[in-house]
This record gives C-alpha cells, sequence and structure tokens, in this order.
C-alpha cells in the first residue's frame, strides 16, 4: 500500500530538476508569457516519448529518433509559435545548430527539443539563441515553463504529486502540458513532459507510459485532427531512491488523466466535458470505435452546445460508426437519467425538463449500453460553439 | 453520340408523372413551404434506391424492404420534419395505416415512403393523412414537391435533363434532392428522387445508379456524419421507348452531381466549396482515405472560412490519415498556384498575397500530388462557418 498526496505547482516538486521560460519575442508583445522554456536535470536521466501517429512526424521529433535506443538526457528545450513541421533536413538542421549554440552557455548532454505552433515555417534561430542568456538555470519556475509551450491554452496546465510508500521512502511525479486544439483520441495536439525522481527501472517506464496515454491522451477529443507534433516524454532521474511500480503507474495514470481533462477543459471554444461510456457491445473494439464516434460527431458537439437532449443524434452516430448495433437492445441514460429504451423511445416533457438540467451542467455522462455483449470503453469531449470557428479561422493572424 | 440539353424546372418535364406539395402544419407557419409531397407515375414503374449505410435505418427504408425483388411502384409518398427513424415496429407499422387511409383517395400499387427531420418521434398520422385529401394529383408541380421536402436547406433542389439520340428519338431524365447538413461521403443526409421516361432496363438502372451515387453523393461532406435516412430512388416508367445506355449514363452522372453540388453550396452555414483532389497515391483507396480526410477536418474547414492559406493543415491532414506519404515528394497547389513543395516549402508573400486571391473564390480546387504512385480520388467539402454552429446547436428549437 503507498499514499499519494497533490502538490502544489508542477515541475519544481521534483528533486534535481529545474526549468524556465523566457519571452524571445515569438509570442507578439504585450504577451507576459514566455515562448521559450527549458527542463533540466543535474544528472543524466532516463528518457521515454510517446510521438504523435501523424506520418509527417515534425523535426523535433525526427531530431529525437537520431539518438540511439536507451539513450540518456539532462536538457529538453521548448518552444511555442512555431511546430518546425514540415521543414525537411533543414528544419532537424536548424536544431543541431541550436544545441551547438546552447553549449556555449550550458553543458547539456543528449538534449531534445519540443516545438508546438504553425506548421510550415522554420525557427528563428537568432530569437530562439536570444533565451540562452536569459534562461537562469537554476530556477525551478514550473509556472514560466508551463505558460511558455502554451499556444491557444486559456489556462497553464501542470500538476505534481508526492507517493509515499509503506518503506517510509518517497517519490515525487510532476508534469506540465499544453493543448487545446487539433485534439484527436490518436494523441492530441499537445506537449506533455512528465519528471520524476522515482527509482523507476527503464523497462518500467515504458510500459506505464504507453498505458498512461492509452488511458489519457488517447481517449479525448476537441475536433478529431491529429498534430504533427504530439509529444509525451517521462523523465527520470532517480534520485529518490525509491519505487514501487503499482504505486508510479497509479500516480503516473492519475497525473496524465488529470492533464488530459485539463486540455478538455481547455478545449477550444469549449463550454462542457462530456464522457461517452459505450458498454455491452459485442467486444472492445467495437466499443471504442462508437465511443471515439460520439466523440467526434459536429452533430453530437453542437448539440451539447445547444443543451439539446437530441440523442437522436446519439443514437445515429453509433449506427454510422458501423459497428453491430440493434435499436431494440440499445439504451441511452445521460448520467443516471434513461434517455432512451426500446420501451420508452419518445422522449415525454418530463425526462426531457430533467435532461435539460444535466446538460446545463459543466460535465456531465452519456451512457450508451448497446445490450449485446461485454465490450466497453469511455472517451471524452467537448462541444463545438462558436468560439472554436473563431479562435480556428483567425488562428495565424 | 447523342445531345444532352438542360430543361427549366424540375419533374415536370417527364412524360407520365406527376407532383404535388401541400403544408399540413409539420412545418410551422408562417412557412410557405409544403411538408407533405408525393410523385406518382400513371403507369407502374421499376424502381431502383440506394439507402444510408447507417445500421439504424429509418422506419421508410424498412417498409421499403418488405416489398419483393423487383418491384413495382406508382406513388412515392414524402414528409420533413419528422424522420421517422428510432420508432421501431411502430414506425413501420405507421406507414401501412397511412397507405391504407391513402387508398381511400387515390389508387396506389406498392407505395413508397421516404421522410426527412428530427430522430425518435413517431409520424403524426393525422396531419399527414389531412394531405391526401389537399393533394392535386394531377398536378405537375416539381417546385412544390421539392420545397416541401426541404428542411434546413435554403434553396429548392430540381434539375432536368433532355437527351435526344441519333435516331431522332428522345427521353427525359428529372430529379428533385434535398440537404444541406449531416452529410458525410459515406451518403449524405439526404433525399433524392430521380424520375426518368427513358426505356431503361432494370439490369442498367442498378448500375447505372450505383456508379451515379459513388460519383456524385458519395463524395461530399458538409460535417461527416451519416443520417438514418439518406435516400436516392431512381423511377422509370419507359413511356418515350427511347434508350440508350452511354447517354442515360452521362445524364444520371451529371444530374446526380450537379445535385451533390447544390448540397454543399446548400451545406449549412457553408460560404465556399471546395474540390480535394489527391493525386500520386500509391493507390485509389489512400488516395480516397486523404481526400475525405480533407474534406473532413474541422481545422481544414475553418482555415477555409478564414481565408488562411495555412497549408500546414492541409499536409497534417494527409500525414494522420494513415496512408503513405512523404514531405519530399508532397506538392499542394490551391486552383494553379503552387503553394508547398520540397524545394519551396515557406510561404513567401507574393505567393500568399495570390493564395488570399485564390481563397476569395464561392469555389476552387486543392490538389495535392503525392508523388508516390497513380492512385487518385477527388471530393468536395465547404468551409466551417459560426452560422454551422448556430444551425446545429439550435435545430430541434
Amino acid at each position: 500500500m503507498f499514499n499519494l498526496f497533490s502538490l502544489k505547482g508542477g515541475l519544481n516538486n521534483v528533486e534535481g530538476f529545474f526549468c524556465d521560460g523566457v519571452n524571445v519575442g515569438l509570442k507578439k508583445a504585450p504577451a507576459n508569457d514566455g515562448d521559450v522554456a527549458f527542463i533540466r536535470s543535474d544528472v543524466p536521466c532516463d528518457i521515454t516519448a510517446r510521438f504523435t501517429s501523424n506520418k509527417f512526424q515534425a523535426a523535433p521529433i525526427k531530431h529525437y529518433q537520431e539518438y540511439p535506443k536507451d539513450f540518456q538526457t539532462n536538457f529538453i528545450l521548448m518552444n511555442a509559435k512555431n511546430a518546425n513541421a514540415m521543414t525537411g533536413e533543414k528544419g532537424v538542421e536548424d536544431i543541431h545548430a541550436l544545441f551547438k549554440e546552447l553549449e556555449k552557455h550550458h553543458p547539456v548532454q543528449n538534449p531534445v527539443m519540443s516545438s508546438t505552433g504553425v506548421i510550415g515555417y522554420r525557427l528563428n534561430q537568432e530569437k530562439i539563441a536570444s533565451a540562452f542568456s536569459k534562461f537562469d538555470y537554476n530556477a525551478k519556475n514550473s509556472e514560466r515553463a508551463a505558460r511558455s509551450i502554451m499556444t491557444t491554452d486559456q489556462f497553464k496546465k501542470e500538476l505534481a504529486f508526492k507517493i509515499e510508500l509503506d518503506d517510509g521512502s518517497s517519490f515525487n511525479i510532476a508534469a506540465i502540458c499544453k493543448g487545446a486544439g487539433m485534439i484527436n483520441p490518436a494523441m492530441a495536439t499537445m506537449l506533455c513532459f512528465v519528471t520524476t525522481d522515482a527509482d523507476i527501472p527503464k523497462a518500467d517506464m515504458e510500459e506505464l507510459l504507453s498505458e498512461a496515454t492509452e488511458g489519457s491522451f488517447n481517449r479525448i477529443s476537441v475536433d478529431g485532427d491529429t498534430s504533427t507534433n504530439d509529444t509525451i516524454m517521462l523523465l527520470a532521474n532517480k534520485v529518490s531512491g525509491s519505487y514501487n511500480k503499482e504505486a508510479f503507474r497509479e500516480a503516473l495514470n492519475k497525473i496524465t488523466f488529470e492533464l488530459a481533462m485539463m486540455i478538455l477543459k481547455d478545449g477550444e471554444g469549449a463550454t462542457k466535458l462530456v464522457a461517452f461510456e459505450v458498454k455491452g457491445a459485442k467486444n472492445d473494439e467495437e466499443a471504442r470505435t462508437a465511443s471515439i464516434a460520439l466523440s467526434n460527431s459536429l452533430l453530437v458537439k453542437t448539440a451539447l452546445f445547444g443543451e439539446d437532449p437530441n440523442w437522436g443524434r446519439i443514437a445515429s452516430t453509433i449506427g454510422a460508426s458501423g459497428i453491430n448495433c440493434d435499436d431494440s437492445t440499445l439504451t441511452i441514460h445521460y448520467d443516471n437519467l434513461l434517455i432512451y429504451s426500446n420501451e420508452q423511445r419518445e422522449l415525454d416533457k418530463e425526462r426531457e425538463e430533467k435532461a435539460y438540467i444535466i446538460m446545463k451542467n459543466a460535465s456531465f455522462k452519456v451512457t450508451c449500453d448497446l445490450g449485446l455483449g461485454e465490450g466497453s470503453y469511455t472517451s471524452y469531449g467537448c462541444d463545438l460553439s462558436y468560439d472554436y470557428v473563431k479562435i480556428n479561422a483567425e488562428y495565424r493572424t
């Protein structure tokens, strides 16, 4: 057994890690936010990463993949406003040049870069390199780092937990994260950096990061688009000497799930967070197909925004998803309210009124029981509002 | 060889067919549009239909499928405002009851029904049956019929062609159609009724309707949702005694393609129509996957609305679609303007200005050449505006 405590702040809670962010003019004045940031460790860290499924992976991802398997690093450089994607070989060369410049200011070992922003433009070397003399390399300024990777995000995303084991030892895990749009279950347009001082074996890092990603970032949808830069990295410097696999699993699952929910709450133009639970499917894969179809459907999303208990769009989306389904065994609930069943197909006034009340909540659950088997899956989505259109029609301006 | 002439109006141009529409109060006053309509033929017609791929097919589709293969009909009844979908066995029983009532007013043989509107409510028998004494069964009022099936449509959709063959004989083909939202390449939320007096064999009706549907309604996307009611029907009364397969193929392909483009132009909240041509793909299937991903992407659609030549979203969507692609062989054009190639990755001011001008057009073409093979496919989409959200958030109110 173990105890898990929530801590204030983010990366600052993990021993041996330092971070800071500065503004070098990539984000327009009068932005107070930084646009270039780093996370570094006193000692070399094991690192595990998961990247976007997009075939056009951005230059920082290609650069990462140049390192041998099981390399260690002590430095992550991050920037906003430019994704360094679709920039070809030049995009990777620019990263090498930046790190050559960085070495003049601070010793680094196998440094890693991570970028977010507009696709199709090369990095401004001069501006980004100007950060290297501005950074406080001994700062533990998690908030500045978290704010520096924000793009359309409305709020910073950082979390930290302390895990106390029965043997009296303890370790910490913390993360910062960005993401608000271009969010799809096949990983979101997001960057997430998790640090820990747990004495975790590399094999466990691989296994548990995959599991945590599948249970969190791979289940959320703002708009069904998958970016070129999606990245989650786990860095372990092992300095606490403490570790327990089940405790770490729970902490990592919790930190990634909560960050994923923060991304959804910050979904571009989103006003509501909705869980789409599909159960009673023929198998888990079919439940997943239907659940993700629901969290991606424009008609479902606009009905959520309109607070319209139009369950027909839920049913139609399940029917269109191509899975096995039968309208005589299907039931639909909003939270605990039965909205549709074979016996009660039309929504009477009383249930419609109750549905309105549920839909006015900032979050609720839609449960679709197909009544055909044991398969289940839950994904998480948000509504689609005028502001989504505004944000994305005007993104580059 | 043959000549194809465009005719004014719609179904009124085809010999032996009659149609009308009336308002029985399903559409709220002061709507001038009808809400119940019919198409009938003096003589029994061969009929071919294609229906939605949605697993929850609406009651009128189930009712149609009760007839034996190769049945003939002389009457189609249509209504708006209620899809008669997810209504179970009662939904089909309601159709039988309506046709029993209709027989008291007009002789019918194997009548067919087609409905569009909200999902999940039973038809109002009394109101719909009240149309039977209001219809002018000898009218050729195509416009009234076309307007009676409109839901969120902004304009009526009807077309007609006359085909003159070299032997001096001729036949006509005409159609009415509805659709504006819930439009997906796997058939749109649409109803389309095509009539002809061509002396076409039943086997050709089947073959040519499949081909025409694949080349038209299966290639358009407003929002990626597939409804429970999508229907296209072809009725042939053969009274002209004239027929030529190639001429009929061209006329049917043309009438369905032009109606599909009318649906897109009327796409809920749409301001632009965009063709997404993908070529140079490894095969046609991969080209289709990428093309449809483009016409469905929210980020592409909002960039179109914002008239933002943000080709990064085009590239990212192709990369996310899972097909084989390589950013060093990819080129992207807007009409004839090269927007992206391996040699010209960043958009300079001059080309950006030219791109703005193209994007201000009401329609243009995005061509993505993957440079990998011979596969090609074109689908058609529209932009996503504030009005799409407004229309769909407030649909039932």
